[in-house]
């Protein structure tokens, strides 16, 4: 398959991308290189599109938010995510719908504070819980036989030095794990399915 | 104790009203009437929440979102819920915490598209499943010694000559039932806590 990889760089990125590489071929897209991509633009994501040409799946591992103690949150702190991991990955299906391949995929990534809340992440946890919801009720009306999950990444093992301090108790995962969701969405027939990995 | 309900003019704000209001004193709120707010600006709200005075507990049953089929959607009517059902009764928690006394409560409203999608709604789905994780992480950091928790209602029997017909499949619920999960949510001690009444 031909699959287009955004947040290519990131760590889940990265990943994905020793995961399926030796089955698939990946495009790359990234904030920057080759194939840049700023999904809170949607001029950019019909770009990279444009770009990429057509492709059999969309994985995003994309998406920032705001994370701060609730006290000091606001509505332009949640914007953010909002903006940028909520709404960036619902336009990459919303655009990409007219440059996937029939039956073709889109797998977009929530994480574990949906359901397993932190300090600091309450905006993390409504766009996790937003992309999740949508995907379900997505899932039944995309057309051209085209699929959607979500993957729900725990703490990666890879960023647990430098994050597990606002992670306590919570169990790191492997990458290569996290990977197998991807795989599943991608390789599989599932729709409008959240891959809890964690 | 002293409820700001706001969507007090609505089906769900009603049933609310009746189960509430031989027990409390309800303030009711709604796009017009003697405590107007719109939810989509932040300054109505501030403004509802003076004119109020302090309350022990708000009560939303107040928002909007599009429904449309998914091949219409795009970001702008995505951005419809975002900013109503979503971000509307989000900023009446960001907002009315100055307000509300210490040990009070926040209830918000969802709704069963969270787990059990229709056609044509996937905005409503997204933002519920948005308003549910959010009171799940809102509620480990609350200050003032604050809970929040969501209903989340199926199709109500008094909705449902008119819009049963896009809920398939659906077992109505009476609003009586509903409002079982504000006093709940109002009169408890939980928190964090959704209350799914389908």
């Amino acid at each position: 398959m031909k699959i287009l990889l955004v947040g290519a760089s990131g760590t889940i990125g990265q990943a994905v991308h020793a995961a399926l590489s030796p089955r698939h071929e990946i495009l790359s897209a990234s904030r920057s290189g080759d194939l840049a991509i700023d999904i809170t633009d949607p001029d950019s994501i019909r770009g990279a599109f444009e770009k990429a040409g057509p492709v059999d799946a969309v994985v995003s591992t994309a998406g920032g938010v705001h994370f701060g103690p609730l006290p000091d949150m606001d509505a332009g702190k949640y914007e953010i995510g909002l903006k940028d991991k909520l709404m960036g990955q619902v336009n990459l299906v919303l655009i990409g719908r007219d440059y996937v391949a029939e039956g073709g995929s889109f797998t977009l990534t929530s994480g574990i504070l949906t359901r397993d809340p932190i300090r600091f992440g309450s905006s993390a946890s409504m766009v996790n819980g937003a992309l999740e919801a949508f995907a379900r009720a997505a899932a039944i009306e995309m057309t051209k036989g085209h699929r959607i999950n979500v993957v729900s990444p725990g703490l990666l093992q890879e960023s647990a030095a430098a994050l597990g301090g606002y992670f306590p108790g919570h169990d790191p995962v492997p990458g290569k794990r996290v990977a197998l969701g991807y795989a599943k969405s991608v390789e599989g027939a599932q729709t409008g399915q959240v891959f809890e990995i964690f």
